[in-house]
């Protein structure tokens, strides 16, 4: 596995793999990985010839409330897990090298950003579709790798590469889980042992709505209360930021079922912000996400 | 020369060029073209192994009370001068190919875009930082080519292409002018004779500045003064939207002038808007305009 931490380096790099005709997988990340990311790794070696990972700790999708200074960080285990994996390449860069001085371009996609986590978060997925932007041009990937729970955030890069024309394919792969239900995510570091079993509470809630809409279920406000009654149940959880049921194509709120949806949700348990989503298709009596690999 | 109108097929098109191991150069146009474009062509084709001209009238670099729909139009024309340039390919696509259904996704370059051309015009560059995202993906170039006489066009694109990492090079050719010193414009073609006459004070009014910096005159506000008189002088000039002594790379005005400085202006003439500009180096005696080839 080769390290490299200039953009430049890494654009020319895979310049010379493109050349020969090969394919490369990315899998952008920040860092402090765990299965979902390497669920990723996998998929993206699979189906690629080259497999690079990027690790970034990127400033500008936080707010400035937020916690980009005590997000976790582990490099030296990131870059052993990876090697682990048999990637290719780390890239790994600065980020003074990533926003140089007179930095001030940036990448908006309009209403799908709006809704959901852009509610809380006003800038976070300019940061993010500017970011990944930037990663899609340094490393320049046939295929790059999202995980699901980030639902919003595969949705906004999709319609970046479309409307943009990026000519690279966006693959989303399911969301791995901990025994108990629970999405894994380097947030969850975060949580003590007390609220790490509270925040099970999250995925039962997502189970008991997913199972009311395959029941036949149309109505969104029952589903949604279903939702609400489980995290209200849960006295460590102390904010719901939004949890309804959303078209998984505008994320508009939908309120008669039919066909595919989406259950999401974003809560605090304590202090810690956590997020996470299923899509269901109504009264089909089918397991639950449709396929998950969305091209 | 082959037209071409499916982004898609131009992206595959440039893609197998680029695995041969070809240089692309692009010259994005909206047509209309003059020998101000055609010297565009004539330098990409000097410099790359494929050249691709692109026309599209960008609809969202038009502000909803300008000219979008009367701006000049000649594909006949156009196709015949870039057929006897000897260019490979044209590539004119359609609106709706280019803006499909949900389009929501755009590119801004901050600051730079919000002064001078960007204050009368507040969505225009991000129009044009958009447009040429876009064209840049789709048709891959090595390098890229704009006029001069857009100044501050050329400095956005460069400042988007370096943040974004888009890994090509944008090159800046030299304003081509008509024989009385008018640079030359699509929209020329607006002017009634009278009017067209009357144009030539805008270079007139360059010329006495620029001639000015060389004397040694250091103050940014006695040189706007005397352009602001050669076009005061001038009774068909209906409008100065700006007019002064700017910083090349940051486009802030100039009051003490030490080094290299912009001259640029946008007036109107009747109702036709025109905009020009010189680069000039204070007291060095020198030519006008230091080398434009910015790299």
């Amino acid at each position: 596995m080769e390290i490299i931490r200039i953009p430049r380096i890494m654009q020319d790099t895979s310049g010379g793999h493109l050349l020969h005709g090969r394919t490369i997988g990315l899998v952008p990340t920040m860092g402090a990985l765990h299965e979902g990311h390497l669920s990723l790794v996998r998929m993206a070696k699979a189906e690629n010839s080259i497999t690079v990972v990027s690790i970034f700790v990127n400033p500008r999708q936080f707010g400035p409330a937020e916690d980009f200074s005590r997000y976790p960080r582990d490099p030296e285990g990131d870059a052993e897990k990876l090697s682990r994996e048999g990637i290719d390449i780390l890239f790994s860069p600065d980020a003074s090298l990533m926003y140089p001085a007179g930095f001030s371009t940036q990448v908006d996609v309009r209403g799908l950003s709006e809704g959901l986590c852009g509610m809380m978060r006003p800038d976070h997925f300019t940061g993010v579709a500017t970011i990944v932007a930037k990663l899609f041009h340094i490393v320049r990937p046939t295929r790059a790798y999202f995980g699901q729970k980030d639902f919003q955030q595969t949705l906004v890069i999709k319609r970046m590469v479309r409307d943009l024309d990026m000519g690279l394919d966006v693959v989303v792969c399911p969301v791995i889980r901990e025994v108990d239900g629970l999405a894994m995510s380097s947030r969850n570091a975060y949580l003590t042992q007390e609220e790490r079993k509270a925040a099970s509470a999250i995925h039962r809630s997502l189970l008991e709505a997913s199972a009311a809409v395959k029941s036949g279920i149309i109505q969104g406000s029952s589903v949604k209360k279903l939702m609400m009654d489980v995290l209200g149940a849960e006295p460590l959880v102390s904010e719901v930021q939004y949890c309804s049921v959303y078209d998984p194509r505008t994320l508009n709120e939908v309120e008669r079922i039919n066909g595919e949806v989406l259950l999401a949700l974003a809560v605090k348990i304590g202090n810690i912000r956590l997020i996470d989503n299923m899509l269901v298709s109504s009264g089909t009596g089918s397991a639950s996400p449709a396929n998950p690999l969305i091209p």
